[in-house]
């Protein structure tokens, strides 16, 4: 099908099912004992929240999850798993932002932001430090970009431990603040994304932005119909279950969207968390 | 969830996405060159009809493939994809057996049977013996049966194989002619049997019912709500597709009808060929 050799690093068989363990293993172990003493907190309805949670009872430490109401049953079983303290608020960033703010203000907790945070960047950095351990040389990495954490990372770790392999980022076209903002070398927030990758609905960070900018070669973007034909061949011919989220750089590829022809190139599976009952096949 | 260690042989990773690869390779590499040379010829609609289309291929002999006309498209697709010759026939298994006569005459290939043959044994025989050698000394290996090729294989294998792991085999309530057969000591076919495990359909065959009685220690059988759920489980949390027939042994853990506290336990997901659209959840 493609005259090309593609290697897949396949975060969906990652600790909580997605790369986000890594981001938050890395920022609740950096923490001095005196600043994390309190225990942690963050607002999430997604792969954050259980990997933050998850990290915080490694470590013995409290973690206070703010989530939406009106979040699946499934996400606040896994935070109650590893036993992490949820308040629910009405569903909007601004009562997600207030309450997590009173929580933390009530508790002493700090705050782990998803992905705008240099100690979640530097563990989301080992995925793709992993992969270029594991495929010498690769020309080209692919990788989803959604708030820019595992995409700033993956960066940083080409540019350090590569011998010139190039980043492209790749983001559904319902939901392409980050491609806007590349082209622009302006950050440009994300309004009203719609796109079945429910992964990469936020507006990239202020932190991860310089970095992208700076170590990213590109960034493009793919319709929602090559996410779910990517999706559907993962699932076919790979026998491995994948979200939207992850699918997005091989829909970048089948939708011709990047020269991989004659290239080694790793493409980063971000993870496997979905509803079997929505799938969209 | 359970005081046990389960080891999972993933045979949906597999050539063709199932075990079926291991003994059509074996059986259309053992026959001399004189008795091969026209080509093999099968009558399947499941994934011996794909395995024997790439094995003959492998060899450079042509594969006689009798399908019934309502076979799913996606499987005439993968016969195709391996230039299997592919002869339709009405859906009745009369007409299938009429019809694989008919081109035997014609061509002068040989039938490779998908489990009642020696050489297809000993080639499914190779799944449990690596299993073996990956996992040393299992009290358990739990193993799904159809018409008994990998099960008579992988008793075999445990019995030269192994220090004393006992092989249990775990079939549809709906299709339990292998239980009854085991249970009475004499060869009941399947009649009409029901089951959401399209790869147990079928009846035990003659060669692989008395290695079934000799080496195999007990069979249980499972409902069709316990197939379901853990073929949810296995989706969910171990993150890869297999198809319902896949997920029968484990059933069998969830359901209580094997006895796998404190063990070690070898698993064998058999396949992981399925219609995305007709998934059961």
């Amino acid at each position: 099908m493609f005259e090309t050799n593609l290697y897949f690093k396949c975060e969906n068989f990652q600790k909580v099912g997605a790369f986000k363990s890594r981001g938050a293993v890395n920022a609740v172990f950096s923490l001095d004992e005196e600043v994390v003493k309190n225990g942690v907190g963050t607002h999430s309805s997604g792969n954050h929240a259980q990997a933050l949670a998850r990290a915080a009872k490694l470590r013995k430490i409290p973690a206070y999850i703010v989530m939406p109401e009106n979040a699946p049953q499934v996400k606040v079983d896994a935070v109650n798993n590893y036993d992490g303290i949820i308040t629910f608020c009405k569903p909007t960033l601004q009562a997600r932002e207030k309450t997590l703010a009173e929580v933390i203000e009530k508790t002493g907790a700090i705050e782990v932001h998803p992905y705008d945070n240099y100690k979640v960047i530097e563990g989301q950095a080992t995925c793709g430090k992993e992969l270029l351990e594991s495929v010498a040389d690769p020309d080209l990495i692919l990788c989803p970009v959604g708030g820019g954490g595992l995409l700033s990372g993956t960066a940083l770790s080409a540019n350090y431990f590569s011998d010139g392999t190039d980043v492209i980022a790749c983001e559904p076209a319902g939901a392409d603040d980050a491609y806007r903002s590349f082209k622009s070398g302006k950050l440009i927030p994300s309004i009203n994304p719609q796109t079945i990758a429910d992964g990469l609905l936020t507006s990239v960070g202020q932190r991860n932005f310089p970095i992208i900018l700076k170590y990213v070669s590109d960034i493009v973007t793919v319709s929602e119909e090559a996410i779910i034909k990517a999706m559907s061949f993962i699932f076919e011919r790979m026998k491995i279950v994948v979200e939207p989220s992850a699918a997005v750089p091989f829909a970048a590829i089948l939708e011709n969207k990047v020269n991989v022809n004659g290239k080694h190139v790793g493409i980063i599976l971000s993870g496997g968390n979905i509803d079997l009952k929505k799938l969209p096949f």
